[in-house]
């Protein structure tokens, strides 16, 4: 048995069953090794960003990681956005990053970088194997450490040399690593500080589960004290039945008055609230000046545990909240970022899995998606665009009895792209929304917020994305996903149905005039 | 005058008049700041992995740097492998990686990580801009940077505060790093050794440029030295009035027999012949064992200059041996490799710009090109794939006058596609021929190289593109450039022509079967 079989045959024996890659030459006796060991299921993608966002949304809907299996540092590289965003999710993920052997390191060969340095800047964890004979356990070491810290990415630097030689062992799994518990002292500190009238209790991370949801909201019923919920969630669960919880705005001017009166904030699995950018002449720090703050749980802890020890503690008697099923009526015209959201959210089938990369044109969503059918949402949680697509691609290959739906906005769609031929080849049941407003909207909203002044010629073309306006049909049938354009509610409605109903990827162009 | 207009106009000043870029909110006082200094050009790219490798193609034909403006450290992921490739090329090239405001770095917000370390990676120069008053000059400490060390990339990191502030002030250009020189005793120490009958004289970097390669000729010419080129070259002078070089083979076994019986191996601008990768049981380092190996210049030094005082003490009196205009007649038939090349060269453009990631199917090009009419040819010199396509973008803007052929392959062309936006938006003179066999043809002939084993059905499913085939026509028409399919030696002849004959980007995508 070589390295490459050993370390295959761990990784599935630890549970680690899903490898998302794109390989190279480095790679090749780890493809080859596939072939030996086939309860590991292989995904090639086109793109490595493609690669490490499948295997976060992968672990978003499982609790579980995947492998990712990348060639070398540009690989890596290519990589390294999602990887971002995987990290500011707390995903447990493991990237195998390919290198070159050990003994070939010392020619500087072309593809030679330092490929430590930059995986140190996403994970938690970086160990380069040195010897066949201890790659599993490394492997094993790895898989244990993704689970650390609340969920982190643990990247394994795999010389071809450490793949290829024999003498490989198996090694046995090791117990993922439990959340830090919550001591009993800041529950009764937290449970005294409760303030109905001005409190807020911000939940984020694991606090967004059905179960943290239910507990925090017995919490809300009892005493008063608003729910929020963090700007970007990992995955919030929601739609009926599920206790609704507004989130926090993007936009720090409306973040600042969803904040004002707040006189104790409690952080259950988020931060405290900062704006996403910082803006000549504005805090940065949205926590009022009078404001307490208490952290219940923060995000390497068990939230929901403390939140119920919480109720238990100031709400036993009190029930949660559940959202009835207020379906939206669909609404007919035009499309626009309105009719859009209530379409998408009369539509949605049960227990989907909702990406949203919809960006300025999903401002409707949230508030439609709350009496939407029970849905788990995944959001951009490092604010790297071009997540939803691979995001959502993984979620599928995780969960392959929900529906997924892909909300994206054209400019963040650009980037991974190449998403679509992996959904075709392994045949997802991803409908995805193309948004096109044929613009970086977002950014010209954020440049007249940073407040640099008119937008002119030169600065308006590097905000704009048409001459040429893509056309998505045409892409998605290019990489072999059918298509078709919309450009009115009652036509997106028909499209959705029509895809939630014959299996496979779906791409769904919706023409959205840019909000101005 | 706030920091960016100061830093944009300097700039300009310093020569650097064009300015890749992918920007985000950090980055909206530079992107306002170029509606006030109209002689900056600013290039839109859709993907940061086509900026910066347009950055990389533009300084190839130019000599000189552009800049390229990046949205924090996932925008610098993104454009990752393209500055790996740019690093290979020592090309000249300015990376301003926007930032979080200073004030805002402490509350790690969620598009915070470490931009340094990264950017370290791949940059001879890292300095993350302090003051809106030193910011020009810092730009200016950069863009001389970019000239040293033959070439480099300078990396600016600029807080969006350091942008946004007023108070700025313009600097003057510095000069650029000369080249450092080649010293008497060296120039004299390789003419002694000389061997006419067993030496070689490997040529790299400015070494491979009509002046290089006409010194060179005529040391070879006088002495019978033989000369190669490196395998990748940066930016490589070729066709009819060229001294013509055969280059080094990517395959080392193919390459070590093109060094078999070499005695004396001199340097001039390369680096020793290595492999490529590492494969088992076979040497890495593919100089025979009795070859001495002596540098008359390296990339850091004046190779031009070196190779001509070389000449004139070995060859005072000599010729360079110029290529005669053997065009190649265009063959017939179903496309192969081979005619796809013979249709390439007799059909190339006098003083093209020639973009090659063609990887296998690109077998036939060196020879079938060495008769084609003058041109310089661009390599893929980092091993990061999907650089061709951004490259040739570039090399359109950087030599709006030279028609650029970019010969790209399917797989490779899927990691930056939308450099194809850019090209249309644009409307540069850019003629791509896309080869599609669907497959990563090359990966198949490495693992095969690499010994694993024979290909079973997981693995050869990690090679293949099929299922579904891309189909390139759909793309390029989604990204707004005109494409056409070909699958005889004849249409592509016919394409090729009307491509060069009309304004604009065009896509011909070649059907070609996988070589295997």
């Amino acid at each position: 048995m070589n390295g490459a079989q050993a370390l295959i045959s761990s990784l599935v024996g630890a549970g680690v069953e899903v490898c998302f890659m794109n390989p190279g030459t480095s790679e090749m006796h780890f493809v080859h090794a596939l072939d030996s060991v086939p309860a590991m299921h292989s995904v090639l993608a086109l793109f490595e960003g493609v690669a490490t966002g499948a295997a976060d949304g992968y672990a978003r809907v499982t609790g579980r990681p995947a492998a990712v299996l990348l060639h070398l540092g540009p690989g890596l590289g290519n990589g390294l956005a999602n990887l971002h965003n995987a990290r500011r999710a707390h995903t447990p993920l493991l990237c195998v990053v390919g290198a070159h052997a050990t003994g070939h390191v010392r020619y500087d060969a072309p593809l030679q970088s330092d490929i430590e340095a930059v995986a140190r800047t996403v994970s938690g964890w970086v160990h380069t194997a040195g010897t066949t004979r201890a790659l599993a356990e490394d492997a094993m070491r790895a898989v244990a450490a993704t689970t650390a810290n609340g969920g982190q990415i643990a990247t394994l630097v795999l010389p071809a040399d450490v793949s290829w030689t024999g003498g490989g062992r198996t090694a046995a799994p090791r117990p993922p690593t439990p959340l830090a518990g919550v001591g009993e002292a800041v529950t009764a500190q937290v449970a005294a500080a409760i303030d109905g009238r001005h409190g807020v209790l911000l939940l984020g991370g694991r606090a967004l589960t059905q179960r943290g949801l239910r507990a925090a909201s017995r919490i809300s019923q009892a005493t008063g004290m608003r729910l929020l919920a963090e700007t970007f969630p990992a995955a919030k669960d929601g739609g009926e039945g599920v206790p609704t919880v507004e989130r926090l705005a993007y936009l720090s001017e409306m973040a600042v008055q969803q904040l004002t009166g707040m006189r104790t904030l409690v952080l259950a699995g988020a931060s405290a609230p900062v704006s996403f950018f910082a803006y000549p002449g504005k805090d940065s720090d949205l926590v009022p000046e009078d404001c307490e703050v208490l952290s219940l749980a923060d995000s390497i802890q068990d939230v929901e545990a403390a939140l119920e020890v919480l109720a238990d503690a100031v709400a036993a008697d009190s029930q949660p909240l559940l959202a009835a099923g207020n379906r939206v009526q669909p609404e007919s015209g035009p499309l626009t970022g309105s009719n859009l959201a209530t379409a998408i959210a009369a539509s949605l089938p049960e227990n989907a899995v909702v990406v949203d990369e919809a960006n300025t044109s999903g401002y409707a969503l949230p508030a439609a998606l709350a009496g939407a059918r029970r849905h788990t949402l995944l959001t951009l949680t490092g604010g790297a665009i071009g997540q939803g697509m691979p995001v959502a691609t993984g979620a599928a290959v995780g969960a392959p009895d929900r529906p997924v739906l892909s909300i994206e906005a054209d400019g963040s769609a650009l980037y991974t792209i190449q998403a679509l031929w992996t959904q075709a080849r392994e045949k997802l049941d991803v409908t995805t929304v193309l948004i096109n407003n044929a613009a970086y909207a977002i950014l010209r909203m954020e440049l007249a917020r940073t407040g640099a002044g008119e937008v002119g010629v030169e600065s308006a073309r590097m905000l704009d994305l048409s001459d040429p306006t893509p056309n998505f049909v045409d892409i998605a049938k290019g990489l072999g996903v059918p298509a078709r354009r919309v450009s009115t509610a009652d036509e997106l409605t028909a499209a959705l149905e029509n895809a939630y109903a014959e299996p496979g990827p779906h791409l769904i162009e919706a023409m959205v005039p840019a909000v101005s």
